[in-house]
């Protein structure tokens, strides 16, 4: 049994009194104290009585139409890579054991600065990389939640929390949301604020896991209008409020690398969707239809051997930091990568980047032919055991493309969840959250 | 008396043993000790023992034609915003005593690589920001020697290190080198990886304080072609060796917003050295020669309220959460920041950036009409008294525009150091000490 509640609908009720955030978080705290010890979502909590007092605060201030935002009062869990004033930021990883910042991150910041609280820190991969977390999937506690953003996944699908904030470099988003059966935002790169964030990467963004597309876009548009996106950037764009359903008129079907090994199941769950969205007149154009498609989709083979090269030559800093300050506590995959990493040169990294930037050309001209773009968000579902966080071959295309995606908890393959994926054009973060809010309906 | 020494020169020596990198640090450190005391260029130091092994180990890799590289053995200087794994980085706040990010930055990890040998962290002011620190002007010590990278300019002027690691967002490089009469280069930005370094905003690069143009050239391009740039940016551009001299055929003398206020001495050494370069055969054009450099100047004198806009907004985190933590510990300059940055909203911000992105396009045209621009380091020598760090009027463009930036010590000013400033277009750092190492000749 899973749970995952939409915070944004439940205030509804908090003006009159018929429910509150206390409410809400009590219902929190008790599905952590149900399920937290078999799923293993948190590695750090706060003390459920602060969070109490913040949440009676909260309730206060919605009584009296005096709310700091439509998520004042939200508990949300926060990635241990991503710095918190009040708890250690661990990064999955005993080289940073009990570590502390001595600051919020700009995200976590500007959430407490819209009402929310921060009542833990959720389960990373080491690094946000490979190396698995103890999370368990809270569908089923012998497969993995997917990751790198794995506790904050898990603790949404089980109510722990409506809105959990992760990062996305490969997967990290877009996977754990569908292995989970919650949704999964990873916005335009750039468009919210890493600073205090340990993702630096050249395609990392911060992103959220949450129970609704409304509790995904609130949180988010709540912090980027308070701190803004990376230094340099725009910023999320769009209302503050979460965008209307648009109908889209045109979505490209992209069979991205993953498609080849998608199960069965996998594959009859995504016909059946296309077959609805055609039903309601929505047109949707394949590879079959249009030589640009094939063009691009041929050129996104290459995503994952790019983000590879592209990962490994950009992590070489820190590891080689932490290498030589106890390279007993890298992971075995770590190691592998600063294998790789040390193979590389300055010269390997620009072309890699040329190559990129070639992607993300021919994508932007599809924007000529279609609104969208909607396929899987992975090859079928979370995998048995915790050993691995799961295949990206689905979640990398936005991660490459550094455009906006959407995973939306619509399918399922085997009785267990699949995301339904919806890809955006650079920076129209807000016009993919419409569309969804349509497809979603139907 | 001031005695920077080129490490680069000294090493033609290093081979036959005539001299060798612990003779290099003898002397630095006998420098440290004679004028540490009224200088405090340094806020942490490596244990002069260990700096004396490492330096052994150098002289033995030189004499047996070993070396890591054409740095490896140089004592080098760390502003104190950037992360090294052997001493706190205390950012020059109270908030920050005897912190440790338990990591080298990427730079730092960088020139550990190739031998060289950080021998302290150094004098910033607040967080790279106004608030002054204690050193002052080797050239005359009841001077400021500018700022914010105040430690590494006085320290390669004082004979501490023959290179300081430093960054800058307004003038925080090219100004203190034209105080302390030392080389200063502030790369395009994004050429040095700041992983590491607290310099996060928009327009900071990281560079270097130097002893001579090619301690700064192979200081830098060390340290790039072992961690690179940013991510997502190729990084400093150009060959390992440093560039050989390039005598241009067109510079553009750009009359930047300091010209105004520049001093009639510092006038009279720019015509001077204008005059030099045309009697060689460089042909100077000017806002009277062509509208379209007329044009850019009249943008450029929106650098400074520009800049300080984009800097507030993108200040106010983690201002915000240092606030939270203990405003006391923030100094009143960090304090009015932090007013005009909630005065600001993210509309205001994307059309910073806006204005910012134009006045880079109508530089980058100007690569049409000339090979790079010279102008003044700043409007005059360094002023009296160490409450100011100076004015940042002439050494805000190449900032703003995030152009390579270098200012060479060959002006004075009432008898002390005035630096004149080449800047160039994005990506053409190599180019620009090409023509650097031509001017400097004439």
């Amino acid at each position: 049994m899973t749970g995952a509640k939409s915070y944004i609908s439940a205030s509804a009720d908090f003006a009159s009194g018929k429910s509150s955030p206390r409410d809400f978080l009590e219902a929190a705290l008790a599905a952590i104290d149900a399920r937290e010890g078999e799923i293993e979502a948190f590695v750090a909590r706060l003390d459920p009585a602060i969070a109490r007092a913040r949440a009676d605060e909260a309730s206060k201030r919605w009584r009296n139409g005096a709310q700091r935002s439509s998520i004042d009062g939200m508990p949300v869990g926060i990635k241990d890579v991503i710095e918190t004033i009040d708890m250690p930021t661990g990064m999955g990883s005993p080289l940073y054991d009990n570590w502390r910042g001595e600051k919020d991150s700009a995200s976590v910041w500007a959430s407490r600065d819209a009402g929310a609280i921060p009542i833990g820190k959720t389960v990373t991969t080491e690094f946000a990389a490979s190396h698995p977390g103890p999370t368990r999937n809270p569908h089923d506690l012998a497969r993995t939640p997917g990751g790198s953003s794995s506790g904050s996944a898990a603790g949404v699908a089980a109510g722990f929390f409506p809105a959990g904030l992760g990062t996305q470099v490969v997967g990290s988003i877009v996977r754990p949301a569908s292995y989970c059966g919650v949704f999964g935002f990873k916005p335009t790169f750039g468009a919210i604020n890493r600073g205090g964030s340990h993702d630096y990467m050249s395609q990392s963004s911060q992103g959220v896991l949450a129970a609704s597309l409304n509790d995904a876009w609130s949180t988010l548009s709540a912090i980027a209008m308070r701190v803004g996106g990376d230094p340099g950037y725009p910023g999320l764009e769009g209302p503050l409020t979460p965008p209307e359903a648009r109908k889209p008129k045109v979505l490209i079907a992209l069979e991205t690398p993953g498609w080849a090994i998608a199960s069965e199941g996998a594959h009859a769950a995504f016909e059946s969707i296309k077959a609805r969205l055609i039903i309601t007149g929505v047109h949707i154009l394949t590879r079959r239809d249009r030589p640009e498609i094939e063009a691009f989709e041929t050129m996104l083979m290459r995503a994952l051997p790019l983000t590879r090269l592209i990962n490994a030559w950009e992590s070489l800093w820190p590891l080689n930091t932490y290498a030589d300050r106890d390279v007993s506590k890298l992971s075995a995959i770590m190691r592998e990568r600063m294998v790789e990493g040390a193979e590389l040169n300055i010269g390997g990294y620009r072309a890699a980047l040329a190559e990129r930037a070639s992607i993300r050309a021919a994508f932007a001209s599809l924007a000529q032919i279609g609104e969208a773009c909607v396929t899987l968000s992975a090859p079928g579902p979370a995998p048995l055991g915790l050993q691995s966080t799961g295949d990206p071959s689905f979640a990398i295309a936005a991660s490459v493309l550094g455009a906006p995606a959407l995973s939306l908890p619509m399918l399922t393959d085997d009785t267990l969840p699949l995301g339904l994926q919806l890809i955006g054009f650079e920076r129209a973060d807000a016009d993919l959250f419409a569309i969804a809010a349509s497809v979603e309906q139907m």
